[in-house]
């Protein structure tokens, strides 16, 4: 790489893997689920509410479960993201249809020159960020 | 690096990097907070509940006015460490004294040798990994 920053055409390249997930998970596509999510780097996923899962098996058999009690529509809003070499992560907010407002890390490892997901957490939104902090929260 | 995840020590000396988060902010040392956050790469946070921050100077503005609204306690519990390269990600949990239990993503960035803050998110825990998912989250 240039530099630490990546290129526009990395960012492109990581939000294209992140539209992928987002796709498969609207679609409820295991396959491609257990497609792109990574197999030579280490895995983890906070799944809204959850506490951490660890491993490949934890979590493919969480988005299984999801999906077996139904997709749920997501759509990715605001994504950018940041490309370190070949690692990016994404910064994005999620709209489940009818449902809260989230916001979602998305962590990626280049692989075979494909960006395959490493790392996911999405939690709730409950304040807007240029609202006053709420005390005793970081 | 050796091969895709990182060694022993180069784990100890991330999650080494994620205990120093944890006392900067539990401790209220802005100082500290700054200089453990990342100059070279770029940064975004997720505050419990809140939107996405992006940029070094909307992220140190936002830890400013959690201290001055007064530090929070926050112990870090079961961190894991996984290193890809330069760059790693923590997953933890973290315990808010008398407050809620939460869940977090920190990731670094290697810079000048040391591992610096790029990004962080925390939310709520309402379950345990364990139990079934909800309906229509993801």
């Amino acid at each position: 790489m240039a530099g630490v920053v990546g290129t526009a055409r990395e960012e492109v390249a990581v939000l294209d893997a992140n539209s992928s997930f987002y796709r498969a998970l609207s679609e409820g596509d295991l396959a491609a689920m257990e497609d792109l999510w990574a197999e030579a780097a280490p895995v983890a996923c906070v799944h809204p509410g959850w506490g951490a899962l660890r491993g490949r098996d934890a979590v493919m058999r969480s988005w299984r479960d999801i999906m077996r009690a139904g997709a749920p529509r997501v759509s990715c809003t605001a994504a950018s993201a940041h490309v370190l070499g070949d690692v990016a992560f994404v910064v994005c907010g999620e709209r489940l249809s009818g449902g809260p407002r989230l916001v979602a890390t998305n962590v990626f490892h280049l692989e075979g020159g494909r960006w395959r997901m490493c790392h996911h957490q999405a939690g709730m939104v409950a304040r807007e960020a240029d609202e006053p902090p709420p005390d005793a929260l970081a």
